[in-house]
């Protein structure tokens, strides 16, 4: 089992996927390739004074930044570490994929290397949450900002599967993130695709709002990739924003102050809850391949927990229930 | 100064928006017309045993349903609470309007009944929100779920008379959301927005990420009124799941409940500032009359704070500046 690891995707790369993968090797034994400007990776490495059989890096002599337009910078740059890196995976020499690089690009390298599962048209990426209830998946946050009513229905069979082989939900509910509940409101492109998932085998519950996504309403809330995004950034931000505003609030109270330090493990354990380092990545469905796409701005640790997944992944196997599903349709 | 409230608008009408006016009149001293099925209004006012010559009520017998689709509904049902309210406006009976009613139809009975200011050819609504640096607003929050460039562009400059005249900016910072930074990023509505906007003689920032609005980056964010909705949705949502969780955290620990209600006084004071029902509604810009949307599942607090913002509006006249910098372009 050989996981590769973009090491140059990160903002703070390669550090933090440097030290990912180290306690990735200590704690899970994993095999994994580095791949990114070799001189950079071993400077780093160097710094943990780590050496192992087990871990091997891949020159790449190229980088896909944030701002490069993501299909023309697949094209254009050959020799980027998402490009080796995806390179290696369709070859065979490794078993997954990780990246927490420019996702429209990581994307876009994927459906051209692996290809795309028979019956879809476009990869998603579905994100586990934490919920009231438990967990729930939001497909897609950022792969396809512009997508098709059949892309929705596509997202919807794909994460059903996911949630059933997975998560070991049987008969998950699927929801369609809409700015009301009744089957009038919305743009077209929702009305359409509504239209497809209610006639569809899936177990799709109707519309679902942004106050239901936390409630745990549905195992699934199906959305476009703009409007996914959006949800995950607006999430962190608002909980930055109240621990933020909690902290001031405080510190201007003595007694509260006190209190505050009381109830601290409630906090610390609510907040290891609500990290998605603690989740590490998130699956790009949909392509011939085992790919986790990871935050930009990911610690080590949460490279290290993408590492984990991806590892899960290669266990589980995912695509094989998918394409199963796919062929029932 | 008189205004009108849409009685049958609230998820639990008429009983909010009677006590709603109770309380305003009392504490603002305001006259109020309540529009609404007059037996329910007067039963709703015999509760509280109020009489006040500040006070009258006008019958409608229709009421437009969360579920009605917009457009027809306003066109069919004439005398609706809606519908009869925004003409009373529209006669020079009221100077303002309030309704917690279905917005999308409280939305298009405003642009059919006061038409549109000169050069706007959409309505929007304008929310303020609390930000790490005080307040900003998002623009538009649901009238318009699928706009042009050229309604970012009149929102962009009404939004910026707002923040100009009203909260007293002096050069209000205009961002445009989108998944990322980079101008390269987004669909084809949000490039051709963002083309449209760095045109302009507003002091556009360029794009802002959803982790970006309550940190207060920009004193704008513009976005369509899908994304603007999921956005409000979602940050409720979010606060509400992490006070629960927070709290079933506290309760499973003895030393924690203590530090909870020793901290308590910090966390009503945070309350406070994140909660809507103190702002009351937000104005629905580019209509040539006063109106004030309120959340539907709004509390009698909320429509007094609606009332008494609708109140501020009369005297603070943005229509007359919004017109002037028009005028400019």
């Amino acid at each position: 089992m050989k996981i590769v690891i973009d090491a140059m995707g990160a903002d703070k790369a390669p550090g933090v996927e440097v030290e990912g993968a180290i306690q990735a090797i200590q704690e899970f034994g994993y095999d994994l390739i580095l791949v990114g400007d070799q001189a950079k990776v071993e400077a780093e490495l160097a710094k943990h004074n780590f050496k192992s059989d087990k871990l091997s890096v891949v020159h790449a002599s190229e980088v896909i930044e944030m701002h490069d337009p993501a299909a023309i910078s697949v094209r254009r740059k050959r020799d980027s570490s998402s490009v080796v890196g995806m390179d290696l995976l369709k070859k065979g020499k490794a078993d997954a994929f990780v990246s927490a690089g420019n996702t429209g690009a990581v994307v876009c390298a994927a459906t051209l290397s692996l290809r795309l599962l028979p019956g879809i048209e476009r990869p998603g990426i579905a994100i586990r949450i934490p919920v009231l209830t438990g967990t729930s998946m939001i497909m897609d946050v950022g792969a396809n900002i512009d997508p098709k009513p059949m892309h929705m229905l596509q997202y919807g069979i794909m994460a059903d599967a996911y949630c059933k082989y997975i998560l070991n939900k049987e008969k998950p509910t699927i929801g369609l993130l809409n700015v009301g509940e009744e089957e009038s409101k919305g743009t077209e492109f929702i009305k359409d695709s509504h239209t497809l998932l209610s006639e569809s085998k899936l177990n799709f519950i109707g519309n679902v709002e942004g106050r239901d996504i936390y409630s745990g309403k549905a195992d699934v809330i199906l959305c476009d990739g703009f409007v996914g995004n959006v949800i995950l950034k607006v999430s962190e931000s608002v909980i930055d924003t109240l621990m933020l505003l909690l902290k001031r609030e405080i510190k201007s109270n003595f007694i509260a102050t006190l209190g505050a330090v009381l109830a601290s493990p409630a906090f610390n354990e609510l907040k290891k809850k609500m990290d998605y380092s603690e989740y590490g990545g998130a699956p790009l469905l949909g392509v011939d391949g085992r790919c986790v796409i990871c935050h930009g701005s990911s610690s080590a640790k949460a490279i290290k927990n993408a590492v984990k997944f991806a590892g899960e992944s290669i266990k589980q196997d995912v695509n094989k229930h998918i394409v199963e599903e796919l062929e029932s349709y």
